[in-house]
């Protein structure tokens, strides 16, 4: 193709509509996402440890996102997470209107990555374990899409444990943004995002996978249902599915409201605002 | 909330007084520091080794300070270490009658942040030890929350392994800030700082654990005491919770004097003083 | 040498032709891309698994292809990978003619750079199987050189993984280098790439060893048939040699279709073009 | 101390000769080098494995150049290296008359250095073998300050050993810092050649711990026979201690050339140079 033919293609394709460009964008964002961080999951269990561990997959999933927010992060903000979406409509970062189709986009690139995933390891499942999908026991394979509590785990720590670790990297993705704090240059947002998924995945991993994400989690969770594994995927762990649906909502806007109430609101309006955010930029042509 | 009521919620509570963001930013940091940091620990200790061990603390840790760096380094200059508060003092980059303001608020933070670590890993904590929270022994949990000295470690090479440490850590962060030696980027001194601490725990970590920050240590240490460890906490290796206490404060006046006898004062004034540093910027608007 | 002898020696020997000094680019990156990293394999088998590991190789491979591009990135982009450079003549970044030459540099590149790693561990080779060169069992080293399949994988699961593991690489170089999307700062790109190597490796490393470079895979390969393994190196695998060939070149394409599908034609025209990036003003010199 | 008795502390001992400046500078730098680089070792050879592998080793190793560089860089030009200030003098980028001085405060830096280790690790020394010093078996500890050949190297490959590994050293130092390649933002080259020693350690680790450098291995070689160890640190691996001394001044100088070569001299002289570079800048100040 040259690029003679390429410019046709885009006066034919190009969307004009910027909210359908933005769908598109969190779509294969969040594709991105659960195809390489859910792969790190599989390469640990389908190997039993010998190519993989709670260091390539913590540093993997990290690095997924950094990646996913590299191909995502200029044209619909990176979110690949429903939670900071909503986050960003509650603060008066994006509008009410998008949030809808940025969760669906969120949800199709996540259940589309699990496929990849599936698809990309069919030989090793079915190597495995015989061709048999299990959710618990030592063959389990269902939380390399989604994530299952520690057997300890009561649903009350469970959910604290999810609100508390959203609301952290919503916390972190704010000051990160905050061009009147110790802001990031501009383009290496999404590697200190990376670090901070590190440190959360090392911190807060151990309760019950650290999904802080509602696509992450039941995009993948609702293609192992259909996939083979059953209807266990949303019974096992006490119905556990929701909790990763529900509490990173809610943590994500309350680590939203600390960073504002602590930190921002307290910047004086004389100090100058540097424009060296694409997240600020993108921000602001999404609210109008 | 939308744009306009953040607006008039900033008319109301906006702080006008300099210090207290710069109190509330350092509880905020020390926060995090100790929630994400000790969370490592924890996750590491209480799986046994499962989801966590050396690279993953050294490394969480060392994250953990990078992005508390990010929340609160543009408002306060992100201290959360009273080591470094002083060294700024004494070295007049920060007025000295802030740092006992600086000092409580990262106790306070430090302290909030051992809290939340327990109450997020309470599950975990009941299930690793039936409930009894021990100091020393194969069930062990104190030392998530505090450093304790290893065996063989006589008190004078413990306390002059905290003074090298802490002398190490301020050296370089001079190094860092130093706009006319081999400068970091401005809004990339956090990621620096981040591997400086990796090295540190790499290399200084075996000895004590390398506290290296009065806060860190004393915060959690205090809660262990309060929360059901008791006081063998502080008697424990020898009464050694005095010791990253006492040894980081000189340790750290100790680097910051041998970094600016050694290259700062033998800077030519005629060189241009290249304005990327936040550090350098925050300091000047502090000292007047 | 100094300064004016080498001004002359500049006189003599300087090409002025530039399709020679992108070969010479393309040579010396592919040739740190084998040295350093099928140098990461062989230490981590040679010692048994006593200096590497999964974590060393990944990490180890990542970061050769981040010091390569850095040799050979502003001379001649830094593909060093013939998927690349098809793909950039795919999508009008590279002129056709100029490709069977940075094809044959990248393989000769990649030739040399095992034979350095043979020689360099020569009397490791030796000690490891008493000087047999193996192709399988349990003192294999041939794999130290080039990729073979794990025992459970098709060659149509195998073919399936090249060609996703490229595209995917591809897709994410192409995000990297898209200045209207969140570009990453100039002089950074190699790093971020070295990012996404290592995802890549955690996550879809275990089928095969992601090779996703026909030059990286094919030149070792040869050298390891000449040099005392044998045909064998060929046949192992049911034939495998031919997939890291012909796969990664199809994937490498599908890659870039689907970012410029999916993303790049989305741009809107009046959105400005920031020229902040090596690989972009190279690809406009390389095109006319 | 207060601003103004610091100016007058500058008033009276600030040094106006850059040469002491300079010496000062690596001298700290190659210090830092060694006493946290060497302090990895120490933890993991200490701790017998318990807090270190070789992952800490490599890695600590390698952001102990990065902090080492980023104290010294913007005074000397960082080199803590002997085989680098060689190169530099050889290719024209530093005054010949410099090198002796350069060299004697490297060599003084890393024998501190290694005091500092040996201080610091004083107690877990005298636990770990009963105060009885050991060259070689299960108890040595001199590979904790010197680098000592693995059984099976021949004296000829591992001097092949060292001219390349320290080749590729310079040839991608003289990479990152060469402005018309694909140039290293300034102030974050000392993070390139971080991740570049990392692969380094991975890649070229095992034949004899990687030392490419005379004075991180002479120096602290030097401090163990006077410290106890005795003369057989001289000795051991068939007189090995003189290798990573000479050989890794000619690879230095064999990498720089081939760098020269193979890309620097094809550079067109209407390409613009851009001044991006610390290290650029200094060279220049000190040829004339």
């Amino acid at each position: 193709m040259s690029w003679k033919s390429k410019r046709s293609l885009k006066e034919k394709f190009a969307l004009k509509n910027s909210l359908a460009k933005e769908a598109l964008s969190e779509f294969l964002g969040t594709f991105i996402l659960i195809a390489l961080g859910c792969g790190c999951v599989g390469q640990d269990v389908l190997s039993r440890g010998a190519y993989g561990g709670p260091m390539t997959v913590s540093l993997g999933f990290a690095m997924a996102v950094t990646i996913a927010v590299y191909v995502s992060g200029g044209v619909s903000g990176g979110h690949i997470n429903p939670a900071i979406s909503l986050a960003m409509c509650v603060t008066g970062r994006l509008k009410w209107t998008k949030l809808p189709i940025y969760i669906l986009a969120q949800f199709l690139g996540a259940f589309v990555g699990a496929v990849a995933v599936f698809g990309i390891y069919y030989d090793a499942f079915m190597e495995y374990s015989n061709g048999i999908l299990e959710v618990t026991g030592p063959n389990a394979t269902a939380h390399i899409f989604a994530t299952y509590p520690a057997p300890y785990l009561s649903l009350i720590n469970g959910f604290a444990d999810q609100v508390m670790s959203t609301a952290v990297l919503l916390l972190a993705v704010f000051a990160i943004s905050d061009t009147r704090n110790n802001g990031v240059p501009k383009g290496l947002e999404p590697i200190v995002v990376g670090l901070l998924i590190i440190v959360l995945n090392f911190s807060l991993g151990m309760n019950s996978g650290c999904a802080m994400n509602p696509a992450r989690d039941l995009g993948p969770r609702l293609f192992t249902a259909i996939a083979g594994w059953g209807m266990e995927v949303f019974t096992a762990g006490n119905n556990w599915w929701w909790v990763p649906v529900v509490a990173p909502m809610l943590g994500g806007v309350l680590g939203a409201m600390i960073y504002i109430v602590l930190i921002e609101i307290h910047h004086s309006d004389t100090q100058p605002v540097e424009e060296n955010s694409v997240h600020g930029k993108h921000e602001l042509t999404n609210v109008e």
